[in-house]
């Protein structure tokens, strides 16, 4: 273990969120996601549900503020407009861990696939609910340290 | 970039960082150490000194308190029991940044070559300075997030 790193992002995890620059994508996914045929990159969380994988990657993943959504949900198909249980969540995790200035966007779930197929990494984790599929992107430490959050 | 975690360690060295359990050695080492002929696991962070990875290193690594001296100094070959500059800055780098009540050993040249060669792994810096070599032992986070310190 290390201090203060979550214990749940192993070996292989810290390495990828590591090895991830600016702009590039991490897709967090429930476990009904193809994660295996979607992208060659796949770490597994398992035991956990997203929140608690989100709270993990939200403690030392910076989000993008150069995007508007550096956070992105699977929309429910034929329901767009929806937040599931899974989406408050993730939502409420990312203000509480992130900051009150992240936007959570939303995207239909057969773009989502393309987004998991040219993401830079996907993790699955042991969560079933449905829709519990995520998007995301990977921002800027400033010199100082500490998160570039531009006009936010 | 990752939010409170030093730049310098790669996403090699956090893998290894990470990897590594209770009771395992990691050899931080002056540029002129034969890493790569004493252990398969060699990392190199280049452009930095031995104070500069150790700092880093102490950020995220728990040392053993299990043990009387989970940080130990090679010693000068017919002179062991002087520190020279980058001991010094050693010793004061992990009181620093680890706590005062760790204390400092050290060891014959050769037996530290035996340790090496035992160890999980070795970081390889550009510190230029002789006997820059330390052998650090990872201790133990507690449930409750903290560093193990065992009657200290």
């Amino acid at each position: 273990m290390l201090i203060n790193i979550d214990p749940i992002l192993s070996p292989e995890v810290l390495y990828t969120l590591r090895a991830m620059g600016h702009g590039d994508k991490l897709i967090l996914c429930d476990s009904n996601f193809p994660a295996y045929s979607m992208n060659s990159r796949v770490h597994r969380i398992d035991g956990v549900d997203t929140a608690k994988a989100a709270k993990a990657i939200f403690s030392i993943f910076p989000l993008d503020s150069f995007i508007k959504y550096p956070v992105v949900r699977m929309q429910i198909d034929d329901n767009p407009e929806e937040l599931n249980d899974v989406h408050k969540e993730l939502n409420n995790i990312m203000h509480e861990v992130a900051g009150t200035n992240w936007e959570m966007g939303s995207i239909e779930r057969f773009k989502f696939y393309d987004e998991a197929k040219n993401a830079f990494a996907i993790i699955t984790t042991n969560e079933t609910r449905p829709f519990g599929c995520f998007i995301l992107t990977k921002g800027v430490i400033k010199p100082d340290g500490s998160v570039w959050v531009l006009n936010k």
